[in-house]
């Protein structure tokens, strides 16, 4: 029944005036004659008022929106909703979710409202949770979700799913979605989840199942491409305020008091950006986009000096990932257990400036050092980000019910729409440190550039 | 030297494909041979690095971006941002800030970002306040803003201008500005005040005065139009919750429990149905935009009764403007001075209710009623409402430097652009009762949607 | 069985140097030859190593400890606390527990650890909850409590065993505990509640039934006599705190700006008068038992116009038993609907004001009215409520088991005592306005004393 | 003029049925012929309502009120208060305040009241602010102390006068004492501080000075003796929450997942234990007071596993000084410069438990450490430390105008009360492991005693 197509073209249509859509894989692309139903919101009470409530079939949603007047239209996106027409009969669709990765928050509302919204909206009944991440499809019992059991767990932080990071088998995975019926996989996860679900997703069509597997972004870096803006990102920024104001009390407390506070971000320095410029207590922000150096001109130690001198007291942010080549290079000569901790950049960092510091015994600094990661992942979604999430999974249900697969529900331009697996994975975002928004943090904090190390420094590149 | 053009005609320009830029107003629209200026931020440090930092003349933002393959490409707006050329030099401009109308999260933090933007971008020293809105322009002494003086107020709810409603005279106003050589005009607030912000720029038009006069658009409600949101939005649906939250509590903890909370909405109900969205403890959400009736089948007395029945308690949200028809009929005939709170729509209800139920006398229900109104309205802008305010503050910075005037700085769809005074001021924002996100409302709450009120009955319509 | 001894004399033991202590009455005084066991808690491993644990008989608390040198001792209360042995088997107990009269941050707690300790510090797994008050014990069924059910409770505001206020038929309540074996009866409520504990208690003896009844002092107010503080106090002082603060907010963001804060206090002033001292953004606060009037000189309205000349604004914090005769005075006269409203102080004072500036036409004056009150009754006990609940509701277990009855356990000078009810209800707990506290309130604000009312004033007076 | 008594001496004072008083110097104790003066509160119009204002001459306080029938009178303290006679004019006052180790909220608090108090109560114009602790008496520059510049500072974190650890020169303090004519000193800090300022007062007493010293003793651990409970312990074990919910939201979202939270306590307990008691989240709490053990049979590493095998999930909360000796003999056999992140006996533990049981490779746990001690000191007090702060401070001030020095303002039972120092300063409070509260800890959490340790084990021990 199912077509051999090569699943790993991307589907375009191009249309006048240089537009493309980027289109996301449906099941009738490998399946033929699938049938058809009219979509249950059509019979809802709540819906009945609503006249412009289906989306139309030719929606799409322009990627590029800052234009010129003879701009080609180029990349859109599938709009996201409810279709007049669905591919599963209620009745027959049972469901399963997953969540995988590090702790976000709103990761219980995605999960709230997709069993509420498969419940609500489409009748569904069947929604199974699978236990701590991907490995809990072979590895562990699953959980029957209702809109009872999941009625409050967006008022809590976590994940009422366990999660977990690592290998998975995707042949085994797909064994056990066959084996247990499933024919709708819903998985939240970043990047690297959603790799292992595009991969999911070609062994179903490879099989010819009638499953749809659809994504939804999670990434609390906000390193995620095409999107605008991870859920949980915004909840997480205001958290961040509350070290950073921590930090500056501790600062003016002292004579030459430096707070540092590291803050989340492997790849892309967003929350430590964002957090800075909500904040405006901040004196210098390290990313890992933007190298820095410690010693000699125009180095960070300088610059602590020069700060201390004009305001006897600072606080630096640092994102996780920042100066890992500095780190790297200086803690690879050591073995001993301790070290490992020194992998860490705000440690590291702490331990460094108070060396130099205490070295040059001309400034007598107090640093303290505040990592409220594990504070900031664990908190409840906020309001903003609870609505954003109900709509993503809102999003992911419709897109599903309609027969598309393989696509991650996103948010683009602030309009919902689906996304291939492809565009979300290709490439990470980040902090683009010639734009704007870089600029404007670096006149918030007159921190400096970092640009000319003195020779034979070593300078994170990225 | 002044032109002698019509002011009140749109500038629009058109391309192809349907393409059409509504233009702002530029100060050298009608006043001929201004000189310009290369922009300080090209010899700014923090600038220094970024390379695409200016933006382009021909850069415009894209209005309408569901689009269909073929649809015409419609209206577009500037782009926001600083340009090449100034049409000030920073020692000659003289800036003037007022807030009017009601509180809303995030006006200090706009006043701090023009205070900030103005001399850290620019090197402009000289801006002042006006003390308490408009009519402080000619009836009371101004304050001197410096980088120093608004350094924390980000921090603190409300406006440390002070502000007011209600009438001014517009001539007087211009009369002062032109006597005390201010030539930036920079002014916070909602629908009315930018009516006002308009009917100053065309009189400084009229009479040819090089005075840019930027509007920043302020409604707690979010009833401007045309932009994404506005500021101050966000943190005022979080701290709706809190009420909502209270309010779920009381109803809870007794034998049909009602906790009724009414949230600020004056002509549209943004706040009442996004906190009810971000909460879920929601039964009910009356709105100004949906027409409700109290008595008979399909009556709110019904529902309540029903949902008790179901569920021993209930929350209800109102909009302070919902009902209002209601209102009017039930306290005109009355007029002892009690009833002056009757027009109170939350004040109203509840004792409606309560009355109704007493002379029922079949469910004994306890009312609890929450109006959270001016403790939401006061607090501090949230992190994201921060780095929100800070953009649209340096945007409107960016925007009269560059000699545009008879502006507003707004989003829209995520981009930062200018936008002619009538089109924020023609119509309001509303929420569309025939859209989606409405419907997902009803559907989270499983309210009646008051379609079929009995013969006789009055029905609040909009 | 019984001994028909006068269960209402109290229990009253001297000693020397002027000792009394007022005990309080024991399972053993009307029933005779009464069992007793080694308490459970030898055999815990938790109290292995707590060598000084079990209470001695003859710990008793000090009442009055400011003393001179040649003071008698006066009085003192049982020590609260474990005993070497108890009077019920572990099988053998069947308690349950009541909640009745308003919300107050901590219910949840208090009911969570009665469970806990019964079930872990007695191995008492029988516990079942009465629902909504007292009337619950014959009109409702009765739920199950166990440590699993009760686990997260005290993280969630209100009781999750309903409540309810006003009349109760003592002698179907004695009938259900006898009907249904309970053997230990926990009532947590207020002064009206442990007046109806006390009656239950009372009956309970007269039938010479082996029941120990054990009350829990509940209320919000603090307005309960002979205990330091009752539990919940201390959260709602601090979020009191954010209605001042918006107040504030509100009064210094505009000309003549006045914040009015209604706080909870229907007969005893603390929650405003603490929730002022900690805030110190106060400048006028009114409380039941100190008079104030409106006109004339000394009056309210004068001290108004005063604290606007001199600061442009002022809050206002008024309890809500404050002004109840200036209330009734003016209310009475009128009777439309609407004039309901203004029984509540802070309507009416927010309409008085209002009028009485507006017939001025001198200052023109903006109000802001805040009512916090349920959303203050109805947030979850803060971490020093959390813990005070918990050792009021070891100590009422403690006490139960071992056989006392006819008891309030609460905190005197910091310790945990064995209170008669007699003591708790025989009169009320006020500010006294001719002590400290209370000169540290007027010295913090400058208020008037309200001392010196014009001829024909009305006064409140207590 | 000075006396040459042994200021060493505690002043004691006996009375009938073994009543002592152990009293405080006074200045007239070594300064005969002091002259005094009514206390300008009589004519305070806020006190002139309160009838039993000033402390009797004859009050004192009952330090030990579990008592029995016969049990002697014991120790009592000066009741603090204001006193019918001063010994200072206030226009000769002038008074300086310093503020010395680590930061605990309420400290800007007590800052305020002393100033406020000084200037409402007693009209006092003249307060100075040293700069960043002891030191900073001959090292900087004083600031002026107004109510004005004072008035907001209770809302903020850390100290507005900087605080600094450690040495000082005694005798330059003194010297710069008398040369700037300064007559009250207060002096707010620890155990050390104490020590340092009753050094100070013995100093000004040798050379005859009429300068009161008086203390106010700050600790966030609540590590001082005699008194109840330090200014801002209830904000500290409040803000832990935070720390301990994320910690159980992390440990619950992962299988085999450990939180694992450090606080503060470098000698006592008391605030891991009661953020335990108020959080009943945590599943072993772990006090410097308390030895514990990590291999072997009853220890440590056992307890996780089998936690871990009941419930999946643990949260462990470690007081900083808790398990030193493992520490030091684990880490003093290496010497690489990461090791010194080892003393951290947070950081130390993280690394062991992972170390352990990723050998063991039986459990595959996750564990996540957060450590939110600056977060924590940094806020500003709760309402309840800011009520207790401010009448600390007035105490203070009472006590210095009343010619008493060499003193401490402390709560004892409930009742403010002046200390000698040397009973703050001559051993610290610690949780009693054989008490109650420890008892009641354990039994909520169920953790192993560590009792028995097999042989050949480092124990930690006191």
């Amino acid at each position: 029944m199912a077509s051999n197509g090569d699943d790993e073209q991307i589907k375009l249509v191009e249309g006048p005036a240089g537009y493309v859509l980027e289109d996301v894989p449906h099941l009738s692309d490998y399946i033929h004659d699938l049938p058809t139903y009219p979509n249950p919101l059509q019979s809802n009470p709540a819906y009945s008022v609503v006249r412009q409530y289906f989306v139309d079939e030719d929606d799409t949603v322009q990627e590029k929106i800052v234009v010129h007047k003879d701009s080609p239209r180029g990349t859109h996106f599938r709009r996201a909703g409810p279709r007049q027409k669905v591919y599963f009969k209620s009745a027959d669709v049972r469901a399963c979710i997953v969540t995988c990765g590090g702790l976000c928050p709103g990761l219980n509302t995605v999960i709230r409202e997709i069993v509420c919204g498969l419940h609500f909206m489409y009748g569904v009944t069947e929604v199974i949770g699978v236990d701590c991440g991907f490995r809990g499809f072979y590895s562990k019992n699953t959980v029957a979700l209702t809109p009872k059991t999941v009625s409050d767990i967006h008022k809590r932080g976590g994940t009422i799913l366990g999660t977990s990071r690592g290998g998975h088998d995707t042949s085994k995975i797909v064994d056990n979605i066959q084996d247990r019926g499933i024919n709708q996989v819903y998985i939240i996860g970043g990047d690297g989840t959603q790799k292992g679900a595009s991969a999911i997703y070609k062994e179903i069509r490879r099989r010819g199942l009638k499953v749809a597997v659809a994504g939804i972004p999670k990434t609390i870096d906000n390193d995620i491409p095409v999107i605008d803006k991870s859920f949980g990102f915004d909840s997480a920024v205001e958290e961040a305020q509350r070290a950073i104001n921590a930090a500056h009390v501790e600062a003016t407390s002292v004579e030459n008091g430096i707070g540092l506070v590291k803050l989340m971000g492997r790849y892309s320095g967003f929350i430590a950006m964002y957090a800075t410029l909500a904040s405006r207590d901040v004196d210098c922000c390290l990313i890992p986009e933007s190298p820095f150096y410690l010693e000699g001109k125009g180095g960070l130690y300088e610059f602590i000096a020069k700060r201390l001198r004009e305001n006897g007291h600072m606080v630096i942010v640092v994102a996780e990932g920042a100066g890992q080549d500095l780190v790297a290079e200086s803690v690879e000569q050591q073995d001993a257990s301790g070290n490992k901790l020194l992998k860490d950049v705000g440690l590291w960092m702490s331990l460094k400036i108070k060396e130099h510091f205490a070295k040059q015994s001309v400034l007598d600094i107090t640093l303290k050092y505040i990592d409220p990661t594990y504070m900031i992942r664990a908190i409840p979604a906020n309001a903003s980000d609870n609505v954003y999430s109900t709509l993503l999974a809102q999003s992911a249900v419709h897109g599903a019910m309609a027969g598309y697969t393989g696509f991650v529900s996103g948010l683009v331009n602030g309009r919902h729409t689906y996304i291939p697996f492809n565009r979300i994975t290709e490439k990470q975002n980040k902090v683009v440190i010639t734009d704007r928004m870089w600029a404007r943090m670096l006149s918030s904090t007159n921190q400096p550039s970092f640009m000319n190390p003195p020779k034979g420094t070593t300078v994170v590149s990225d």
